[in-house]
């Protein structure tokens, strides 16, 4: 028994990708927790392979799984991971800023404003691939956006907005203009009833990705912010919108993906993408920016088979990382057209999806 | 007279493509602060193409220099930034880990032992393009690669290193074996005896990147870890040493990119090449993560025609990204054979250089 076949048999049962070093970082999770989802959290892997990885172990006799669900290796375990030089995961994230390298205690006004006016926002729903970002994340992508020279007397496109970005912006009192542009009635209606109410600069229309951007958008801003769905069809229309929507050279695009749904293969596909036919450049990848809220239809969506998986989640494993491109010179805009697409599923996607999120 | 002007007259004067959002870039960093090297820092942009917009800005009369070099705004300036919309710049950069996302209060200690070892440590020089890191960069560089699961346990090849990190990663207790191939042979001299005062698993040989990697290191190191030289030729060379390194997939490479010696013209091609022929993913690229030591040389080796310029740096101005890239499965060894190449002048190094650094 060791940590080829175990690769091997992950692999074959949920048709993932999964490599020595794959089962290597989940190992390295479960030596450092025994919650679930903060194994998820430290391997970046997909929930599935986790789960199937977390079987294998507990299959073997190297893990006993708790009443409450924990995950808990045994002697056998223990002795398993140093054979195999196998060593619990570091974790040096820094403690103020949670890792993003932007934080400071002024923001927290913003926070708190924030909190207060978005109090009654609409919770997060299965239909449009929802679940938004922390208080933290939403300000500290504020600070990340205006640091770096996009945001204050910009004109920022907020494509699809769940997370109420443009709140934020407008809170700021940084931008001069916020565009929202959203599928789902119930964010258009809230963010314009909010924006009115505080005399906002920001305003929401509905908009599907797939039609083309509204003539009156296109070149118009310096800044996008969207949340991608992570198929690569959707990433391709995504970047479209956005870049469509910049004034050219200079302008900026910044948008999260996860490695909890995105292999590094796809990764690497999209990566060529972005430099080889979009032809920015990549400036800020930034790992673990994005926290996600737990969200409530979590539970009910994803397996039930291993009890270890069904436990509430203890923090917010969701996360993803922070991109920022900047456009080139020479920048030429790409045709403005309706582009049919499936968003929300490809076949990669279908297999990570813990919960279709 | 705007903003247009000022940057086609800097394009001409320096050849280095100059647009409007460069201009205000440095204008943004003007408007925060009165030192020059601040405002290099701040504005990421190469040391020629910031002297010259100050100039620019000077000849107009938009900025007085003062008697100690500094560059103030005049009434005319202030209302020039205000008609353009040009705001200081923001600073969110999180003090406790400056910026980097990466911090603990107990590497505090391995940062001690770190300069008690290397107090002696051999100065930088201008023969080999030297340049170090300070002591909480190359602490954080440690922690970084132990989070990420690429140093405890590892073997870890370190290709250039007048940073000293392998001495860092031998003190950190963490890696099996470290590696260091590097061209001056008062390094290889300075590290192997350091390692072995200390009892550290750390050798050096001299290795000019330009010959091909010696055969018993060929696909046997986990992680590796550079410092490039930023033409195109060289970087490429690096890669192709640091991966022939590698034992395969899930194995990973670390080193620094500037935005002061390459523009992102050079960083889009760059990143082409990594994803397109070198096939790996990039997972991180994190913001000014690497301070580097002002040196000796700088003030002798630069421009004196301007005064503001010759002004003694009160921060460590020149900084570098942090990239990380990870080798993704499916992946074929490059053949590995002498690169002849001139590693550290090319056309754009030789225009952004400010110090051949
Ligand atoms: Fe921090
Ligand atoms: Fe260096």
């Amino acid at each position: 028994m060791d940590v080829q076949q175990i690769a091997e048999q992950v692999h074959q049962k949920t048709q993932v990708e999964t490599t020595v070093r794959d089962v290597e970082k989940v190992m390295s999770g479960l030596a450092r927790t025994s919650h679930f989802w903060e194994i998820v959290c430290a391997s970046q892997k997909p929930f599935n392979v986790v789960a199937e990885i977390v079987e294998a172990m507990r299959s073997r006799g190297l893990v006993n799984i708790g009443e409450q669900g924990d995950i808990i290796l045994t002697p056998e375990g223990e002795k398993f991971l140093s054979d195999n030089r196998i060593f619990a995961k570091k974790d040096y994230t820094c403690p103020t800023c949670e890792g993003r390298g932007i934080w400071r205690e002024a923001l927290s006004e913003l926070a708190q404003k924030f909190d207060e006016v978005t109090v009654d926002r609409p919770e997060a729903i299965l239909d449009y691939d929802q679940g938004y970002v922390t208080t933290r994340t939403v300000v500290s992508r504020i600070a990340l956006i205006a640091e770096r020279g996009d945001l204050e007397g910009k004109k920022l496109l907020v494509l699809g907005d769940d997370d109420l970005l443009s709140i934020a912006a407008g809170l700021s009192g940084l931008p001069e203009e916020v565009v929202v542009l959203e599928i789902d009635d119930r964010l258009v209606e809230y963010i314009n009833k909010k924006a009115r109410e505080l005399g906002l600069p920001v305003k929401a229309e509905k908009y599907d990705f797939r039609d083309k951007l509204p003539e009156q958008y296109v070149g118009r801003f310096d800044t996008f912010n969207t949340d991608p769905p992570e198929t690569l069809e959707a990433l391709d229309v995504c970047m479209t919108r956005g870049l469509t929507g910049l004034r050219g050279e200079g302008c900026a695009g910044y948008f999260g993906l996860t490695r909890t749904e995105s292999s590094l293969k796809k990764w690497n596909l999209f990566q060529q993408m972005l430099v080889n036919k979009f032809n920015v450049a990549i400036t800020d990848i930034i790992h673990e920016f994005n926290h996600y809220v737990n969200w409530d239809y979590l539970l009910g969506s994803i397996r039930d088979d291993y009890a270890f998986v069904q436990v509430k989640p203890r923090l917010n494993w969701y996360r993803s990382s922070m991109y920022r491109i900047e456009v080139l010179s020479g920048f030429e805009k790409r045709e403005n057209k309706p582009m049919p697409c499936e968003l929300y599923i490809d076949e990669e996607a279908l297999i990570y999806k813990p919960d279709n999120k």
